[in-house]
């Protein structure tokens, strides 16, 4: 799969850094994932949006502006010829001199075939633990995954699909979801602070604004055990309803009501956004 | 600069790393850093077992055992050719297929000129500011730095050399430094906890025990208001003196009489270690 690097694009084996970079000699750098369909890409303006945030926020500065980067993206999924792919889009702090103070940033795009999730992962729901953690940032997409990357043995031992965390008494996110409940009341509710904001939850929020009432705030950890559904949302993931939390079933173990229509009416708006209306 | 990747030498354009590395990926990787005084590698030893409990920790295997790394380090050394040099060995993530779980790690070996303080840099001292921050999983040696290099301007902004991080009420170390006071009462204290145990630090409590009471307990924020001396200790920066904190003097603003004497031990620690014995 081709890339691009910089100012070029570059074969698969190509694209690579010098370990001066800071991404790996810090951890320091930022990036943002969509993905395509019928080599479209999904909700591109958002990414890109939330990319140059992520760039300002780390002082990286970017010398493409976003019609470039969009130009190129289309360019690389035409190269690529995939029809379902992962764009990931990243900026490091770049040839660091000393190690530690950032350089000229590194601009990386790259564009591989994506599993997404299908309806049978959508039917059979995630098992979840919740697990005391912040990110540091929290609204920045950094590449700092360090401590998801670091639990997951844990998570295979306890045979769960993912991790909720909760930083103090409120949850936050999920490593690279978010996180919703629908509550007794018949709310729809998602976390508003110390979270990434994603652009699957973006989407969802604005499609639930037609069906219920939304509230983006402080959830709780033991708002979760009364919840009526809870789900996650992520740009591979789409939504998957949690039908286990702690060993606990939720709800009734299966998809909630809720959960099924927004998924329903997710995939439609993914549906109108990608493909052609044949006529 | 020659380096070592893998499993062989290689010139310092050839040290790259694939952008799907997980250290690129995600900031997942481990590292160490020694440096050469006349081509011997100082503490050595003690290196290269945080490394490998780094490695441990991490969960990231290393085939070669330290007798091998450390021939392939002095190989380095030689084909270097720089009496002071940093030697930065890394293990990262590897290239993930998922970008998300580890795969066979990618072992990096660099060795470059460094510079070291000075007499004159321990003369002058730090000045330094408190910042509320807890490195995560602070007993291994990731490459996760973004706090710190992301407070970077800050520091400039406010003209201070270094942050010295503390978690609720407690002193734990800074960005790559580690943190002692002298007492009223003359006992020489550093934290214990939530800290990166130092290879310079665990040096400066062997020398320190001959002269004075030694402490490694938990050290109070408000502690260090009162305390006679402040230094750090650091690979590259031995021992440094903090003359002031947050804009307030600390002693009389002088390198502490403790202070100089732990800097002139270390020093003759340094040249037994490093220089061969003219008869």
């Amino acid at each position: 799969m081709p890339a691009f690097l910089n100012d070029r694009f570059v074969e698969n084996d190509e694209a690579v850094l010098h370990v001066s970079d800071l991404s790996i000699q810090r951890g320091y750098a930022i990036f943002d994932f969509c993905r395509t369909i019928n080599g479209i890409p999904l909700f591109l303006h958002d990414h890109l949006e939330r990319f140059y945030a992520s760039a300002s926020a780390m002082h990286l500065p970017l010398k493409k502006n976003p019609e470039e980067l969009s130009f190129i993206i289309h360019e690389l999924i035409k190269r690529t010829a995939v029809s379902e792919a992962g764009i990931r889009i990243m900026l490091t702090g770049g040839n660091s001199t000393d190690s530690y103070h950032p350089a000229e940033p590194n601009l990386v795009i790259t564009c591989n075939p994506v599993q997404t999730a299908i309806q049978s992962d959508f039917e059979k729901g995630y098992s979840i633990i919740t697990h005391e953690y912040q990110r540091e940032l929290p609204l920045v997409k950094t590449i700092n995954y360090t401590m998801a990357v670091w639990l997951q043995p844990m998570l295979k031992n306890k045979e769960a699909d993912d991790f909720l965390y909760y930083n103090k008494e409120s949850v936050t996110e999920f490593p690279r979801c978010n996180a919703f409940i629908v509550t007794r009341d018949q709310k729809l509710v998602t976390p508003a602070h110390n979270i990434l904001k994603g652009i699957t939850r973006k989407h969802i929020l604005l499609l639930a604004r037609d069906m219920m009432t939304v509230e983006e705030r402080n959830i709780l950890i033991d708002e979760l055990s009364t919840a009526h559904e809870i789900f996650l949302t992520a740009t591979t993931k789409k939504i998957i309803p949690v039908i286990k939390m702690n060993n606990k079933i939720i709800g009734d173990g299966r998809p909630g009501v809720v959960t099924r229509k927004l998924y329903q009416k997710f995939l439609e708006l993914e549906n109108s956004l990608t493909h052609l209306v044949s006529l």
